[in-house]
Order: structure tokens, then sequence, then C-alpha cells
């Protein structure tokens, strides 16, 4: 069973890569539970998945003149995904991602290397995620 | 049955407070599950409660003089627990904490703030820490 659940969870991965790619925090938005928590990389939180759109949409939408980065021009790779099953229908994921052209007061960001730490859960027939954490990663040159 | 079982996560993270301040590795690693997962702040990994307990160890007893942290003069507090059950017998518990005291490449680390974020999940009986990340929060004087 569990091989076969892997592909579910590393789908919402790609989703998520793809909705980044495309801006739309909608899709962003769709590969979390009605009510996920999201935890961003400055301890910054939202609940609930219409919550974890709004907070995304200035990231997405934005110009990044402001203090809220923007991601528009940006590009995210996310680099390896190790999948844990604590049981059969809740599985804890890590995602190492690195991140370029994301601009922030006006300046680019540089280079960003970062983990996301996700808690899927099996609602029914559908993996979905219940919590996801973001967190920086110091770049090495 | 969620309220009762908020008291043993709790005490989970008052055994890891309790065991930092004691320097004692040993009794930090008791709390984890034998194949626990563990990620410090940089996404250094360790895997299993031995490996946890040794990875620990130079942090606590170690002087600070390299670029290995040293925690034996830091105070840690832990300032705020949330505690989400995602499954009977599976929680997401967030907790933020403050270190002062601590010592690296021979220099006090200043204030740090940073969010410890478990997937404790119950075996049996007795609930233990299966998945642990450790991230830094920019301090905000």
């Amino acid at each position: 069973m569990q091989a076969n659940d892997e592909k579910p969870i590393r789908a919402l991965i790609a989703a998520m890569s793809e909705a980044f790619a495309k801006l739309d925090a909608h899709a962003f938005s769709i590969v979390f539970h009605e009510d996920a928590d999201f935890t961003n990389v400055w301890g910054m939180t939202a609940h609930g998945r219409k919550a974890i759109e709004e907070f995304h949409r200035p990231l997405l939408e934005g110009d990044g003149s402001g203090p809220i980065p923007s991601f528009k021009h940006a590009e995210l790779k996310v680099m390896d995904t190790r999948i844990r099953f604590l049981r059969p229908d809740v599985a804890s994921v890590d995602a190492t991602w690195t991140q370029t052209g994301a601009v922030q007061n006006g300046h680019d960001m540089g280079v960003r290397k970062g983990l996301l730490m996700l808690i899927a859960t099996k609602q029914g027939d559908d993996w979905g995620i219940a919590v996801m954490h973001n967190m920086d990663l110091p770049v090495t040159k």
C-alpha cells in the first residue's frame, strides 16, 4: 500500500511547485486539507485552506517593493523529497528546495535554500497536507 | 481521550527541557522513539534514538570553542506549546523556545529564538517523538 501512496504524496509536492511557477495561489491552496495549518520561514502562520491561499497571494502577485517577498520572477526547484509513513494514512515528508529570483524591498534575495516539512494525511481516498512548515537553510557557496 | 493525551505529550516537552538543563544527552534521547528522525536548525539529521543522543552530546558537553555550539551555560525556555491531534495516536506539536548563553566559536550567540516541530505518536500506551525538526526564528528586539 505504501508504495502506491507515495505517488499521490509526490503529486502534492509537484502540484505545489507548479502552482508557484504559475503564480496561482488558489491552485497552491488546493493541496492542503480544508483545516490545514501552515507556518512560514519566519514563524508566521495561517490556518485553513482559504487563509493559506490569501497568505500566499501577495507573494505570488506582489512586486516585492516592500518587506513581503515577491516570487513573481522567481524559480523554485524541489531537490529531494523524503517520505516516511508513520501510519498507513499519515506521512512525514521532508522536501529540500532552492529558489532564485525572489525580490524583497526591491532587492534580489539571491539564492535561497530551505526545507519544507509536511504532514500529509489521507482523508477517504485523498491525500492532502494537514500541516506544513517551511524553514530557510544556510546557503553554502 | 485527547485531553488526557495532551498531558503525556506536554511531559515529553518538559522532559526535553529538563534534560537540556541537566546537560544529559541520554535523558534527552529517551523522549524519542527508537526509530525517530531528528533535523536541526541547519538541516543536519540524525536517525534513531542512539544517533540523536550522540548528536546532542557535544552540544551539551562541549565547550563551544569551535563551530559546534555549546549549551553548557545556556538557558532554554519553552514559551508556548500547541498540540493538534491528527489521529487519536498522532499529534503535531509546535513549541516556541528562546535560548540565551549558548556559545559558538568562543562567542556568546546572544538571544536565540526558535520553533520545535514535533510529530508525536503513541506506540502501545506510550507517547514518544517520531519526528522532530528545529528551526531558528528571527529575534525581534
